[in-house]
């Protein structure tokens, strides 16, 4: 006998990317980054005893929420401190989605998405994207018309990689009457020369959420850490009324504040990864993989048919080199590749000339 | 305009205990371990760098699962790690309990239920206990008759300090079709002598679960660790399809794995928790407050009608010491008082008979 709800019991869980352990194992298959956090962080993790760890953690991680709103230019009531991007994720469905309401979202995007519209019971309409993964001319109206309590975007996309203009999110905003929730996990990485920033727009917006994440950008995906930004009407109700009363831990909370408050050291590694997402890019369509610009910490890649990206994906796997796989439509003939070390690259390139030309 | 949900815009929050810093405040309100965790807690601690954070953590936490089934005496699969025991109860109710379905508890009982069954959306139903805070005799009959999915029970009990014996428990699980959680977080002070071991209910139902916490026995409230115990079809759905895909943290897994791992020092430190909580309650019983046993790290004691509860609260408050107090029915004349110290016990009753005698 089954105790599940309907909706969980006939619902597939989300698949987390392979992690393996060892030091021969070049990891590009799940978007961390290749350098650790900054001295400081370092420096804030050695300076705990455990005797710090006795008592619950700030239920609101106060020291975080300065941090992130001095970073940010909005004030502590604007930030909401997660564990992880993925619970502000739960949080936001939670807190306004309802049974018989739904969410919007692209396709392909995120696949956690669809996991916990199906483990509220809500509904899922998703648009797919154009061929060249820009979005459909319509997707504004579409969006604006669609009767969705909520719009999830990833932004810069993944996992393709293109950015959307704060611009057109603008836009969307004005327009649609439901929550936007424009998912940033990746947004360290998008070239300064964009000019983007989205956070201007909750000053405008009461509908408008930002996500952030620490696990890339701040290499501390192993901590758990997130962030939104939001107006303070919207973020009232997550922070005081649907929120696990301890959501984050006393350690989490003191290594984000050190990683924001560090950032200049950041910023280098986002630079060396921007160039080196650059060089790999070019060197992958170089050897006939089809790889489009990316904006993020990886690229997706074409992979042609006489090769085979499941194919391939295993041969790179039995050389202990790990990417991701998605099989899934549209996704099938690609693989997705984490942005690692230059000797990562190296050893990541060799491989592929060695597995073509075999 | 509001975008919550209708359950969520008329609910209110969980209000946490009060968290003051500070090296003169003597903190007996929250029921933290007044002694640090063990040193092989503080030695995993030191061993870790934020090199072993850029990695997501292991999904499922598979060494503290390990640990925890050892300890237990169960497989692997028979625990499931959560990001503090709240965490439990709130998947337990986002996986099993429907809108239209309802939560059976005791009352008073842990003030986070009801909040986490308004977050659902689904139905409350409140049992009173005794005057002397037993269970009603019709109270099985009541559970079993109730038609509720879900019955939860904390053992031993808060604010009261009362156990149930398993006996008991394995009668209420033979008669209730729903799921019966039973929250253990207090269990690691219950006298031996008692034998009390719920643990063994797990092989024969499949609808019991049993919640434990790290934050009290083990003095990790800072660090956000508890798991559960429970047959495996039950754990199945928590584990695979509602639970964040990487609940738990790196430094979290790693410290809770440690603090199972050297429990012969927290069983010292359990024992002397109870011998100050017979002191204590000794003491207080002595002064006029009448406080009943307790198999917690906690006693609720009476406070007399010409001292007043909440003005002894203040009272303490003002002089920097801490206690708790709950302004609901049946409690408003009591006060909860955390086992602390024994030097901490000793500021306390002599601020007591301070102020009975200002």
């Amino acid at each position: 006998m089954s105790f599940e709800r309907p909706n969980v019991e006939k619902m597939r869980g989300y698949t987390p990317g392979e992690q393996r352990e060892g030091n021969d194992v070049i990891k590009l298959n799940t978007n961390e980054n290749p350098y650790p956090a900054s001295p400081a962080v370092a420096e804030a993790l050695r300076a705990l005893a455990v005797e710090n760890l006795r008592h619950y953690p700030p239920p609101l991680a106060d020291a975080f929420r300065e941090a992130a709103a001095s970073l940010n230019k909005v004030t502590p009531q604007n930030i909401i401190p997660t564990n992880g991007g993925d619970e502000l994720l739960r949080l936001v469905i939670t807190t306004f989605v309802d049974v018989n309401e739904s969410i919007l979202i692209t396709k392909p995007s995120y696949s956690l998405y669809p996991v916990l519209a199906s483990v509220q019971g809500c509904r899922l309409v998703e648009i797919p994207l154009q061929d060249d993964w820009t979005m459909p001319a319509d997707f504004i109206a579409s969006v604006a018309n669609s009767g969705a309590k909520l719009c999830i975007l990833v932004n810069p996309h993944a996992p393709t990689g293109t950015l959307l203009s704060d611009e057109y999110l603008t836009e969307l905003a004005e327009n649609f009457p439901g929550i936007l929730v424009i998912d940033e996990a990746y947004v360290d990485f998008v070239d300064p020369d964009f000019g983007y920033d989205a956070v201007s727009l909750i000053d405008s917006f009461d509908n408008v959420l930002i996500l952030r994440s620490l696990s890339k950008g701040y290499s501390l995906a192993g901590m758990r850490f997130g962030y939104g930004i939001g107006a303070e009407p919207l973020l009232h109700p997550m922070l005081y009324k649907t929120r696990d009363s301890y959501n984050t831990d006393t350690v989490s909370q003191r290594l984000a504040t050190a990683a924001l408050e560090s950032i200049d050291y950041a910023e280098e590694i986002w630079a060396k990864i921007r160039a080196s997402r650059s060089s790999l890019t070019a060197a992958l369509n170089g050897l006939g993989l089809n790889t489009t610009a990316s904006q993020t910490n990886f690229v997706l890649s074409q992979i042609p048919q006489s090769i085979g990206a499941r194919d391939l994906y295993q041969a790179l796997k039995d050389r202990n080199i790990l990417v991701r796989y998605f099989d899934e439509e549209r996704l099938r003939d690609k693989l997705r590749i984490s942005i690692g070390k230059e000797s990562e690259h190296a050893a990541l390139l060799e491989a592929i000339r060695d597995i073509i030309n075999a």
